[in-house]
C-alpha cells in the first residue's frame, strides 16, 4: 500500500508531524521495554527513533543492517529531533553479517589497525564520519577562496618522466617501455601553468612519496593543496595569502560543520596574524630557552614542537611561519636571499609542519646555476628548464598537506585517521 | 620614484583614468608609427595598449618577454578597454629567448605535437587558455551542484592492490616489495564510501588506463568526475541526477565564461530532458535506418556517431542515454535486470561516450555469484567483497570524463587539446 512513498530523510521528519513517511538507513540499536520496542535508525542526516508496538514489538535485527521503516511522525520530547515514528512496518533491505567491533557506542573501542581494516564499518560512527565531513569542507573552502580571488584550478599529470625534487623517494613504474615516476608534487607543473599566463593557479590532487618512514605524521599518498602565484613583489605576499586562505577555511568549517565540531569537542582556533620567525631566530630561542641544539639551519620535530609551544605561550597563536632557510636545506628552485639563505618558509600548526613554500627562481641562468650547485644533471630536467626561456614572471607558492591540517585541527594522534584508506609502508589495503 | 607602486591589473585600468599605474605582463606586440610606438601588454585579465613617445618610441622587445610598464591611464576610443597608457617607463623583467611559433596571431598556426611540446607558450594564446578556464569552471560547477545537494567530497587512493575492473589495462608498480596498481577508477572505493554511511559522495581525481589506444579520444591519465549515491529506488534516478548536474555545469559556464565562449565561437547547448534509448532500440535504428550492423549488445564508435545524429535530428538533443546493456558487456558489479540485461547506461554527447553508469549489486551473495560468472577470482577482491557483509544499501553512480566533456563541448578535434599535459602511449613529457 505504501509502494509509491518516496524516502524521507530523518532530518525532514521534524517538519512532517502527522504524515506517513518511509525512512531508510542503518539499524543503530533496538531496546525492548515490555511490549514496546524502540528502534533507532541512522542515516546521513541524523537518527530517528521508531516506536514498535503490538506485533512489531520484540523485533530483532542485527545492528548495522540496512532497513526501511514506514510509520507516522509524531511529536515527542524524548528525542533531539523532537519527533519519533509510530511504526507500521519494518523491512530488512540488506543484512549485516560482519561486526568485528561495536560502532554504536559513544567511542569506538578498538585500535587504529582494526578501524582501518574495517573502514566501511568504522566510518559509520558519527565521530569518525565527522572527520571526513570536515576534511571535505576544508578542501571546499580552499578552492572557494582561491576561485573567488581569480585563481584558476589546474590539473597536472601525476605520471611524470622526472621526480620533482630529483630525490630517491619516488615510486617508479614501467610506462609502455619507458621509465616513469609518480609525481612527488605538482611543483614543476604549477610553475609552468603560472608561466603559461594563467598567473594564479591552484591544484588539489594526490602526491606520492616513496619514503620508508612509518610515523604518525607520514603518508605515502596524500592530498596536496597547491597554490602558485605569478607577479609577486616579495615572498611575504605568499604568507599573507596563506594566512587569508586558512582564515577562510576555518571560518567555513565553523559555519558548515557546527554539529561535527561539537561532537568532536573541537574549538577552531581564531587566526589573526600569524607570527614569523627566521630559522636562526627559532634556533636561538631553542638554544637559550630550552637548551636544545638544532641541526644546522633547520629545526627537528622536537624543535618544531617547542617553538610552537613558545609561540602559543607568547602570542596565543597556534600557527607560526619559520622563514629564511639556508640554500642547502631547500630545493634547487628556491629563490636565494642574502648570506646563503632563501626566500622560503614552512608553516607549523600545533608544532607540525603543514606547509612548505617560498619564492621560486624565475630566471633561466640563475636556475641552471642552482641546478649545478646542487649537483643535478640539467638534461634530466630539460622540459622544466626550458620553461624559463619563454619569459617567466617572479612567482612563488606553497602547498598544504590536507590530512595533516585536518589531523592537527581535530587533535587526531595519527595522520592516518584523516585518510579513509591510508597508504603506508605496510598498508596497501583496503 | 615609483618603487612603492603596486601592480594594477589591465582590467582595473578602465577605472583609473588620470592615475599613474604599474602594469606587469607579457609583451604581446609592438608597432612603430613614425615617432610613436604602441606596445600591447597581455596578462590574465586582458590586454592594455601602451603608447610610447619621445625617448621610448622605437622601443624594441622580443615578444612574450615579461615586462613592467608605468604610465598614466588616459581615455581612448581605440581600445576595447576604453583606456590606454601614456607610458613613462618600460622595464624588461625577464626576456623570452624561445619562440618556436607565433602565439600572438588570431590562430596558432602549428600542429598539435608542437603545441603540446611547448605548452607554456601555446597556453599564452587566449583561445587555448580559454579551454582550460572553461574546464576549470566545469569542474567547479560539478562539485558546487553536488555539494549543494548534500553530497560529500571523498578522496580515495590511486595506489591500489587490485585493478577495479580486474582487466589487463592497468599500470603496475613496485610498492615496497608488493605489487601495486594505479586505480583505473575509484569504483570500489566510492561504493565503499556510500556503504560507510556517507551515502551520497563524489570524487574528482586522476584515473589511469594502460590502454595502447592511440586515438583522438583516449588518454592514459585523465580526470574522472565520479558520483555514487545510496538508497536509490531505480537506476533512472542516476540519469536524472546526471542530467541535472550537466544542466548546472552548462549554466555555470554560460554565466562565468562568456568571454571565453565568445572567443571560441561556442554556443552552449541547452539541456532539457535527455532522450533515452535501450541498446536494442539503438541497434534497431542503426540497422533499419542506416543499414549498419553493430556488435552484439553494443554500439561501436560509428554507431554512436550515427545514433547521436539521429537523436539530434529527431529531438534536437546533443545528448542521448543508451541503456540496458547486456551483462557480458558490463563489469561484474553491475545490477542485472531481466533477460540477461543490466540496469546500466552510457551517456553520449555529440556522438562520444562521456559517461558510464548504472545501479550496482548491493547484496553479497549476488555479487560473489556475478564474480564467479565472470570467471574472476574472489580472493583477489576480498576487501571489496567484504564491504557487502557490512549492510550496503541499494546504490549506483556514474563517472564523467572531464577532458572528453570539455573537448566535445568546445568542438576540439582531439581530447589532448583539453589536457594541458596529456599522457599517451608516446607522450610522457612535458
Amino acid at each position: 500500500m505504501y509502494t509509491n512513498l518516496k524516502r524521507t530523510l530523518a532530518k525532514e521528519c521534524a517538519k512532517k508531524v502527522g504524515e506517513t513517511v518511509k525512512v531508510q538507513g542503518w539499524a543503530k540499536k533496538v531496546r525492548h521495554l515490555g511490549n514496546i520496542s524502540f528502534l533507532v535508525i541512522r542515516e546521513r542526516t541524523g537518527e530517528l527513533q521508531c516506536v514498535l508496538e503490538g506485533e512489531l514489538a520484540g523485533f530483532s535485527i542485527e545492528t548495522e543492517s540496512v532497513i526501511e521503516v514506514i510509520g507516522e511522525v509524531v511529536s515527542t520530547k524524548q528525542t533531539s529531533l523532537g519527533v519519533e515514528l509510530l511504526t507500521s512496518s519494518v523491512k530488512v533491505i540488506n543484512k549485516n553479517t560482519l561486526l568485528p567491533f561495536e560502532v554504536n557506542k559513544k567511542e569506538v573501542n578498538t585500535g587504529l589497525e582494526n578501524l582501518l581494516n574495517h573502514r566501511v564499518l568504522s566510518l559509520r560512527h558519527e565521530k569518525i564520519a565527522s572527520i571526513f565531513k570536515i576534511k571535505a569542507t576544508l578542501e571546499e573552502a580552499f578552492r572557494e577562496y582561491l576561485t573567488n580571488m581569480g585563481f584558476i584550478r589546474i590539473f597536472t599529470p601525476k605520471l611524470v618522466s622526472q621526480g620533482a625534487e630529483g630525490g630517491a623517494n619516488v615510486f617508479k613504474l614501467d610506462y609502455f617501455g619507458k621509465e616513469a615516476f609518480l609525481a612527488q608534487s605538482p611543483q614543476f607543473y604549477k610553475q609552468m601553468m603560472v608561466a603559461s599566463g594563467l598567473e594564479c593557479v591552484f591544484e588539489i590532487g594526490s602526491v606520492y612519496r616513496a619514503e620508508e618512514h612509518n610515523s604518525s605524521r607520514h603518508l605515502n599518498e596524500y592530498i596536496s593543496l597547491d597554490v602558485e602565484m605569478g607577479f609577486i613583489e616579495d615572498f611575504t605576499e605568499l604568507m599573507e595569502l596563506e594566512t587569508d586562505v586558512l582564515k577562510y577555511m576555518f571560518a567555513k568549517i565553523k559555519e558548515k560543520n557546527e554539529t561535527e565540531l561539537k561532537l568532536l569537542g573541537i574549538e577552531v582556533p581564531t587566526i589573526t596574524d600569524i607570527p614569523k620567525l627566521t630559522v636562526d631566530e627559532a634556533r636561538e630561542i631553542l638554544k637559550n630557552r630550552y637548551k636544545k641544539d638544532m641541526p644546522e639551519g633547520d629545526l627537528n620535530s622536537e624543535g618544531e614542537k617547542l617553538i610552537a609551544n613558545y609561540i602559543k605561550e607568547t602570542t596565543g597563536s597556534e600557527f607560526v611561519f619559520i622563514t629564511m632557510y639556508p640554500k642547502e636545506n631547500r630545493p634547487m628552485y628556491t629563490m636565494p636571499s642574502e648570506n646563503g639563505l632563501t626566500k622560503s618558509f614552512d608553516l607549523l600548526f600545533k608544532g607540525l609542519e603543514i606547509t612548505s613554500g617560498g619564492e621560486r627562481i624565475h630566471e633561466y641562468e640563475m636556475l641552471t646555476q642552482s641546478f649545478k650547485e646542487k649537483g643535478l644533471n640539467e638534461e634530466h630536467f630539460e622540459n622544466y628548464l626550458n620553461t624559463f626561456k619563454y619569459g617567466v614572471p617572479p612567482h612563488g607558492g606553497f602547498a598544504i598537506g590536507l590530512e595533516r591540517l585536518t589531523a592537527k585541527l581535530l587533535g587526531l594522534m595519527n595522520v592516518r585517521e584523516a585518510n579513509a584508506f591510508p597508504r603506508d609502508i605496510h598498508r596497501l589495503t583496503p
